[in-house]
């Protein structure tokens, strides 16, 4: 009987030429399909929900395939897993992706489409000393950030807006640039790190990136927090500020169900 | 006129081929001999404390060079890391090498003779779950290590001893293989961290990580602690446990003067 089968990926973006099947590159989506492909014995392509960029990391990516395969579901996690450990030259280290969880979805499920909403979370290291061993994992920004401000700037993403001046170009075309943001969450954790929590009903391409950087430089006060509405109605990307670098990004988690509200 | 140059460096391993200068190959010796011939205009060749190897990282590695140069002593910090960085392709990433400080020393200072010890510190995630953004910078165990019997064990190593049991062919032949420990200190940090703190005067070729090999057996239950004085006695390799692997070692710091013992 044909299953569907949707899988929950972690991945450490760095080593990767981003998501996407390209010739010639190491991608997510390659390097996981050659493994499924020797796993179960057949040809198989998948489909993800988010292509991220080099560099972009993930805890809950998700991708889902279609086939009759000779194993039972339940063993496919751990048989990919150690197909992917098995590629690594040191075996006393981790593959840069593992697949945590699989599940059978309904025939018609699809991972991109019946997605409800999609968490981000950015990081940014906000230390006067650089920490080297962080460096493929945070955004390192060493003046010194009004949180404050940013989540002033940040309340004005919320709800629904036309993001036009929040993409860049190059990303697959979509027919609006309309989305809705849940939730924007700004808070500082511990070792000088800022955490910028995204969840919306869908981004478009760089669009968290550039949030991002536009927070920065409302951080940094080299914009006004007011500026966000401004910088939205004009829907110009020139408009808006710098693209931060990707190694700050983590697609958390995708939701089927409605992510829960703030009451 | 004359100085000699101390540099205190840190360095992320994961993408050199080690310490010392080897044709064709990255390495953190050949990397920071190119920038500083860049910086200082002539041919630099600096002598390193110690010869890490690929993998290993370190916060306090030291080095040295002699020369007359036309920039003051307090610049070069500078200099050398805006080299640094400015070899690498992303503008918002660090580089992986990073000059904490620069001193300059008597001419007739010796960074790895007048040395009295070092401090190395060795980190294993013992978690059940896989942690791939740690991949390159933890030992990850998901059985669960018993720190009182490895505690136990380690005292064994307290003092001064024959390590020829815990040393790897291949080093750099020394005359003697007698070495003197000082502390050693096991103990858990949060999210399942298990920190190995180890001071000595020396360490032979991949004795830190002998030592911690056979104490991660030891912690398994798969050896008794009371064996590592029967290992060290023997003077056989093959007696003592596996080489725990470069990625959870860094070099943390080098004493010129004697560590503060504990009292």
């Amino acid at each position: 009987m044909e299953r569907n089968i949707l899988l929950k990926i972690e991945y450490d973006g760095t080593d990767f030429s981003g998501w996407q099947r390209q010739p010639g590159r190491r991608t997510v989506q390659g390097t996981l399909e050659e493994a499924l492909s020797k796993v179960l014995g057949q040809d198989i392509k998948i489909e993800g929900t988010s292509r991220t960029d080099a560099g972009v990391h993930a805890l809950g990516q998700r991708a889902i395939f279609k086939g009759e395969f000779p194993i039972p579901t339940e063993n496919i996690q751990k048989a990919v897993n150690n197909m992917l450990a098995g590629g690594m030259n040191n075996k006393n280290k981790l593959p840069d992706i593992n697949i945590a969880g699989v599940m059978v979805e309904a025939p018609d499920f699809h991972p991109r489409f019946d997605a409800k909403g999609k968490h981000y979370r950015y990081i940014i290291e906000n230390s006067k000393t650089p920490n080297i061993f962080r460096r493929n994992y945070r955004y390192q920004i060493n003046q010194w950030l009004d949180t404050d401000a940013m989540r002033e700037a940040a309340n004005q993403f919320l709800g629904e807006h036309d993001f036009a001046a929040f993409q860049s170009a190059g990303g697959t075309p979509r027919e609006s640039t309309v989305r809705r943001i849940y939730s924007v969450d700004i808070y500082r954790r511990e070792n000088d790190e800022i955490i910028v929590d995204i969840i919306g009903n869908g981004f478009l391409y760089n669009m968290i990136r550039i949030m991002v950087g536009t927070l920065v430089e409302v951080g940094l006060g080299k914009r006004e927090p007011m500026e966000v509405d401004r910088i939205l109605k004009s829907l110009d990307r020139s408009r808006a500020g710098h693209t931060a670098p990707p190694q700050g990004l983590y697609l958390m988690d995708v939701y089927y169900e409605f992510p829960e509200m703030e009451i």
